[in-house]
């Protein structure tokens, strides 16, 4: 009898469900349910306005997810419950939200319904930056030995700063609020019934770690002194591994979803992370790029090591056993969106139309007719700052070349190859560090979309490149956690490399390195080195003076 | 009475007479004759294919020019023949052809018809670059002194490079030839049948100096030993003062063209040269820049003197008695066109449309609306290289700065920006090797149109910008110069001074710098020349190095 898993990938608007064939790995049925309040960035739903980057979401809706999508699944499937033998879950991070110490969310009592601290703070919640720069400040005085493992900067997106705004700015609401969770952990909470924080968000998100656990009292008395105990208050020590089982589905929960009571749940997950058993990966030197609007990648190793502009090394984060080694490039889709959007000729858009065709799809057609080089131009994908391996937000971009003769194909081209040359600079930062890259996986929009661009990343890495074989990767990867929270006795796995090795998926189209085009992308790779540490590691500070006299203006 | 005289404009694509009151200057009747053979670069007109980068006249339009227009502004203005004192022509420069001893043409013999070195080589015919760098190199080797005047640096437009490709390409020919002579000088002569050369081609275009004469035999035997003698057997060591007159208008020419017999003609001029006048300019201190696709500089001096990336100084070739300096920059209107052809997004062009205004106006409001600085953009202006002061045709275009909120406008005014900092390193050029700058006059098609860009060059120059009076400065200028060849006795002038005083012409509205703009445009600037400095001088050779990749693919 087949044995089925279902994993739930919360996004930034909508939770998914995903049903899959245990034994397989076969994607068998799926349902979105979009949340009702989705973002809420400039109200409250009493109709209360929220301040300058604030993203907050409802806690509701995450309950709601479940509620519609579970029966969805089970329903379009036809499978029976009974034969669901594990679920997981994850989630964006750091998405965290206040709460009772019986997880009620304090925006849920009526009394606090029109705080807006009372809500979820969504990852893209951005007003805590002040907290972060003042922590970031604090650290680097007192030398702290964990900074490096963040690539020196902790962003304001993470847990500490988002708390301690809370603090900052409403303290009978900090004093009201029992805990402090991730949304990932919440949820888990609501089908479990019981509190089991993952190793994931804890590491990549809240300044945790396996082997020290959290910073000390006194660097949190440091930075507030009414943060000194905020661990032992507010949050919990008690980590879990990624793989472990949280608990079973509850008799309530069983009743809203439709799943058996006592069906196995995983800890929870951080959405990318989770793509990394969905692509097949199980152990060192396999890179994985989610590439979207922006690219994460992840790569696995047997030891810690401080590896420059990272965006963290956690133990147990992407798979039990390993160190997850996290970096990340700001900019991806969002600048050939932006040249789509702000830079894309008229001729150009006129052309698509007359062949209906997209404007992308034309624009491949006429990179792919030039060779690489040809176009002499070079860019730096900055457009957004850079997370690794600078780490700094105030750098742009910037393109170079260009002569009456530029064509808009060959910028849109040369934004493409800027974030083939950023990737080979992490690449290239890993391996010098000792931790090796061979493979290349990339997963997300663009890997099933646009395989020049694949291509060119193949060409630019000098590395085969794979491609997720699924594009519901969050979904399948918690579906993977859900089918080893089971256990092989139950007709799941007993670990996640054997769940992986089964489940995960990449397509049969590997993109190898056309070595023609590597030896001219070595060239152009070395000057795009030249000017990345020229513009961002000091010698020519223009685009932040640039941004400084902008802000003054 | 009043009196009047004529200016022949010779561009690129027609001829233009223009009849001037010279008590007043007024312009009172214009006509336009198209060359019936424009530029021949792909075809004679025997069906012959040209090769590559040739670009040809027929001198026969010339002559029509005369025939057509003249008459039609004595009509249009009825004005008699018999008030017309003088006549001044412009031409472009190096325009080139070769004739017989009494000046005809060889492609008027029926033997030479289907040779396309018989035909007049226009001034971007550059077929002749092998040759010019050839030239640069042996100028080189031999340290001469005099390639510091024209900024280190032989174009392939001028004239030896052009009788050399002719003496390479078809020896025969190079032997039936009496002379090389410039379209202007050769014009000049069919209309007084004196031939008269003008110091502001030989100067500018010739390697002649007011001085030293030609370079010397030992020089143009390095080249090639047929060229040895080619001064004393192809050129002319007679070379005339601007402001002269050349000769008086023939029986035959008078015939054609409806003016008297006797009517005095001035020496011809360069195109741009006879602007000078044209807006009134008669001294030191005062640039002119001609902005169009590209602009041209011209600001005259007392004294000889080296400044690094001038095109040339010469003596007597712009006002008589003064030393005339010459700077350029390669891409001006050139790269706003760029942008709007490539780059312009279909959303500005349909709200354009909507509005039913003009691209360009609508950008210029939207960059109007915001500060200098504001976008936080930096460019450079190298998208065709840079003439003045890097002499570098290499290099190409940068653009710095880009944030995923960059709009279309902002690029726009980036690029528009650029060229105002090209210019300013060329007046500061100039002032660091005493050539002092302290107004600047715009004339040409940007001056005319685009009241944005004339105050963005004044906030960067920090110096009042005047705007030309006149849409027809060659014409104005070149009737200036008519007037004067005249005389005062006449009802002319009998010098170009007292006659640009008057008939000179600039608008009543000056863009003053506004100090605000000017404090933070000092800022950009001081960013602008760190990166020409280090793109442009050696430091990164990065835009060359891409040139050579794209030329290898």
């Amino acid at each position: 009898m087949a044995k089925y898993a279902i994993g739930i990938d919360y996004g930034t608007l909508s939770g998914r469900a995903l049903l899959v064939n245990t034994a397989t790995g076969e994607e068998i049925a799926t349902a979105v349910f979009e949340y009702p309040h989705q973002v809420m960035d400039e109200y409250l739903p009493c109709g209360k306005k929220l301040g300058m980057d604030w993203a907050l979401q409802h806690p509701q809706d995450y309950v709601d997810v479940l509620a519609n999508t579970i029966p969805q699944v089970l329903k379009d499937s036809g499978v029976d419950a009974a034969d669901v033998i594990g679920v997981g879950v994850d989630f964006t991070a750091c998405t965290m939200l206040p709460i009772l110490s019986d997880s009620t969310p304090l925006c849920f009592l009526p009394e606090y319904e029109e705080n807006p601290h009372a809500y979820v703070k969504l990852w893209k919640h951005h007003a805590a930056q002040p907290h972060a720069n003042k922590l970031n400040e604090v650290a680097k005085e007192l030398n702290v030995d964990w900074l490096d493992t963040f690539g020196g900067k902790i962003s304001s997106e993470w847990l500490i700063p988002k708390i301690w705004q809370i603090l900052d700015e409403d303290p009978d609401l900090y004093a009201k609020a029992d805990k402090f969770i991730e949304a990932s952990d919440w949820i888990v909470w609501q089908m479990t019934g019981v509190e089991a924080r993952n190793a994931c968000c804890a590491g990549y998100k809240a300044l945790w770690n396996k082997k020290n656990g959290y910073p000390p009292k006194s660097f949190f008395k440091a930075l507030d002194e009414r943060l000194e105990n905020v661990v032992e208050e507010k949050l919990s020590t008690d980590i879990r591994p990624i793989g472990d089982k949280a608990g079973e589905i509850t008799a309530e929960m069983a009743a809203l979803t439709g799943l058996k009571e006592g069906t196995a749940v995983a800890v929870g997950s951080v959405d990318a992370h989770v793509f990394v058993p969905a692509v097949g990966i199980t152990g060192e030197g396999e890179m994985l790029a989610i590439m979207g609007t922006s690219t994460c990648h992840m790569l696995l190793g047997k030891e810690e090591k401080q590896v420059p502009g990272m965006c963290g090394v956690v133990e147990d984060a992407i798979m039990p056993g390993l160190f997850g080694f996290e970096a990340g490039q700001c900019c991806v889709g969002d600048s050939f969106q932006w040249f789509i959007d702000n830079c894309l000729s008229e001729s150009v858009v006129n052309e698509a139309k007359e062949r209906n065709i997209s404007v992308h799809k034309l624009l491949r057609e006429k990179c792919e007719a030039k060779k690489p080089g040809e176009s002499g131009l070079l860019a730096l994908d900055w457009f957004n700052g850079n997370r690794s391996v600078l780490c700094d937000i105030d750098l742009t971009g910037m393109i170079l070349g260009m002569t009456l003769q530029t064509k808009p194909e060959d910028i849109y081209r040369a934004l493409i190859e800027s974030t083939a040359y950023g990737t080979r600079m992490i690449v290239d930062t890993f391996n010098e560090n000792n931790v090796k890259v061979n493979t290349f996986y990339a997963a997300g929009g663009i890997s099933q979309k646009d395989p020049m661009t694949m291509q060119i990343y193949a060409d630019v890495l000098r590395m085969p490149v794979k491609i997720a074989g699924t594009t519901q990767g969050g979904a399948l990867g918690s579906a993977i956690f859900g089918a080893v929270a089971a256990g092989k006795a139950n007709g799941g796995y007993d670990d996640v490399y054997e769940a992986a090795a089964v489940m995960g998926k990449v397509k049969d189209e590997i993109f190898y390195p056309n070595e023609e085009n590597s030896d001219i992308y070595d060239k152009l790779y070395a000057e795009y080195k030249t000017l990345h540490d020229y513009f961002g590691r000091g010698e020519n500070d223009v685009m932040k003076r640039l941004k400084r006299i902008a802000s003054e203006g």
